[in-house]
């Protein structure tokens, strides 16, 4: 894997509002060297779209999927259930309910269909699992991961107060 | 319109263990007079096979969609995605959360897309709410709405305690 | 049903407060031709008033009613005991609570007496949603869908980001 | 006020299942020697009833309502909001939600209409309270409530564990 | 009862800050003409105060408490426990949990000790409330009640939107 | 300190149906060497034997108090206020809300009276806890807690599955 | 990779009781000829045990851990510090709250440090979602997941109801 | 114990943005003459060096320890399961749960290891109940306790409103 080549990761989101929350995961992923492609597509407003952009995308080279959505957040669940690839879920912090109902609509999958969910509105943490993931097969993802896990700690120990 | 002959309503449901909350949408409907199609057909396990069968629901002569799910329950956004159809959607009372789950996964979805969502596990209300809403177009319907509530009302009158 | 001319769908909201929530609803219905009526009558500071408005509606040519309150949220239930139109509630968002008030006051209805339920102060998808339910008798409301539901998958098509 | 004669106090519910909560309202009120009247009155299957019901309590000579109500829960509100006594209203435990719903639904008043909430299925402190209430007008109640006082106070003392 | 007079309500709250949500039940009790004692008697801060007043409250000519807590709400459920007097409770709206922990900590009182809850941050109610009490022995308290219902009423009808 | 001779810490409940759960706290301190005094007194029902006993409570040499209640749990917060000891509350698990009003009656304490929380129906974490806080000043009790430590290690990696 | 050798997902749980749930994440990695290893450590009870098994996980050849746990829920998150290895978080259903306590400790981990967080008890997804990452790297169990994913959908069209 | 000299408590925060809160702690601690030393190290970033650090605090003379943490809390219980010495858990407020999340993560710690938590936010309390624990083995700081407890109160009853 040459860094900035293929994407290996999609990150869709269900609406252009959420942007600003998802491009944290692609911020990631650059620490990490890995390419990604970023979409916006909605599950509801245009669910063919998100059929085929989901059925096509192993093929394509993908090997990760981050979906954001927030309330009846059904992007990630449906994009499990097209794909056999890992799926990442987002919940997009929501107006009313500050993102409990995007959390519990994208955690709370049934059985034979799951999605990775990480914390309302922690697009961050789903670039670095998609890392993590990707770790298993690329040595130098690895690397940088374990790189990144040092320097976390380092920052700890040199924090005054 | 007359009974029981062309199914006017599609219930659909996620999984076979919501068939004994979602058949009470249908015994609501038998009591307006109004036939059904009644099918298990999950939005995650068979996302194809909801696709066709949604799409192909206004063709086939169906007027009002009841779709019930529990948990992430996407199966009602998802239909109301695929189709213009007026789509009820009965949150099932999960096991841990008890259908909090399941409301939220079905009531707050996004604007541009509405699914007319009842109480957790009240597919009884969701068939009558299939019967209102097909009653503005079928007057024996609304016949029959109208004497189902003077018999709620009639009952309460006569309850003794 | 020619456009703007008779109401087909009345809007009941519990205080003047709601109004900047609940036109959305209007503007929806106006996107599909469909003329409405707007009124602000609460069911707990005039219920007599309320009754009569309710009682009156199907015979004034209403076919639906979206009803928006918060808190303690009785309008669009009270509005479903006294009619047999189709009734959509709107949860206002509430100042402490947030809106969970009224999404709870609003859907756990009882065996009997549904109310459509719509996201916590999605009344642009009550308005849709009562389109939806009008189509299934008016067919150019139904044609006016299907742009609809067509202009937002291209939208969804055309996002940049 | 003799004892067991005119009933000073209204128990309504709105639905037969509801009587097994309410009649420890019932229990309480013997306790400290207020006579009631209990009725099954739905404010959603009967909703004419129920107006006629509570506008004429006070002419009867009821002084306190006491409402019991479970999910959407309008029963207390409504009767709030017809009359100006003060009303009671007890959250009955809900299936699904476990009494959330009720409770909400009830204690989450606009301003200008209170219901005076008790704890979820309470109704025991329902007709405490309604006594309390009474007290303020009718001396030998608020003897009896004293006594009561004093007694729960005394087996306090006398636990043994 | 002579207006302003003798003040027959006391109104206690936990905390200086509190004033500004509880200055609402006195405005609400003035509007019937009755007079109030207002004062801040913390039950955690100063316990042995609280209980002096709340002994004392009876024979001083108070017949309604109103009290207003937040958070760990205690102060309601304490005075309850140590007059027979009736005890309104007012959940004051707290940062982190918007109040669902001061409306937990007031209304969910053991059997034997009522609160009579009203909504959060509901003040207004609370003063309303407590002139509902009063009103069955003042008649004059009653008939300004029923004016100011017909007030609302009134405007509700007169609102243009 | 010799152990069982003088209770070092008062174990307080709201009422008698909380004793199974209690009594894991003092199972714990057992344990631990410490000798604790159990008694039932109500927050709400004996308000005045409250007051005394926990007035009394240092000098009669208890170092900690432990109080279990549930619902509108006022106990732990009440005697919280009325002494300087750390006092550890434990909400008991209630029947509808399952625990969650009693935990937030009693963790969110307003500044300046502390409640020290552990988990719903935690009792025995609450003996756990007062032997830490008594092991800063009694070694012995510090020597049993980590041998108690060092055997839930041993237990886990003894563990077969 | 052949079937059943050498173990490329380590099970970790907090505790004896959980184990009846988390077999399921072994009978998933199974039916997609993934070997694993089970163990219960607890974040607790053992943290030095924890500690050592997750540093050593990577060098032994595991390539996901699956941890289950319930309440305050540490041990995926801890595991997940530990070790940058994909981490999959199954909460453990709790008795008063229902896992709602156990999912919020997985899922809202701080960013830098993800968990791949599954529904409440759902050890069943847990193993699918290990197979799903494992899937980027062997071939054969893409196969298996996509035979396994066709199984669904040609249930779901033979379902009669 | 002279005051300021030996530090008696330990302050841990997991994160530098934690420090506005947490630095109430210490304040507090002034207040009753306990010298404390604050530190920023995440369970999450630096397992390492918060094992190493609460492993030695014991040794270092420290009696208490105060933990906060936000989101999936897992600081104080981690801390907890490492030392036998009291920790104090500060839950603190997080962004979308408002800290629901951190004090479900803190408060619901298994049978075993126990942490003593305060309200969401409430490090202000944490420092108080650190005195308080102390107060049982260094009479000064039960002085300081004392005339504390006297001063709030003296201050209600000063309160003009």
């Amino acid at each position: 894997m040459s860094e900035s080549k293929k994407p290996l990761v999609g990150i869709i989101m269900g609406s252009k509002s959420d942007l600003e929350t998802m491009k944290e995961a692609q911020k990631s992923l650059e620490e990490f060297g890995v390419a990604c492609e970023m979409r916006v597509i909605s599950a509801h407003r245009a669910p063919d779209l998100l059929f085929e952009y989901v059925k096509a995308a192993k093929g394509r080279g993908f090997e990760v999927l981050i979906c954001g959505a927030g309330g009846a957040a059904h992007l990630p669940g449906v994009a499990a259930a097209i794909t056999t690839l890992p799926v990442i879920g987002v919940p997009i912090e929501s107006k009313a309910l500050h993102g409990m109902d995007s959390l519990l609509s994208i955690v709370q999958m049934p059985g034979g269909i799951p999605v990775a969910t990480v914390g309302i509105g922690n697009a961050k943490n789903a670039g670095i699992l998609a890392a993590r993931i990707l770790s298993i097969k690329y040595p130098e993802v690895a690397t940088k991961l374990k790189n990144y896990a040092d320097k976390m700690a380092r920052e700890v120990k040199e924090t005054k107060i």
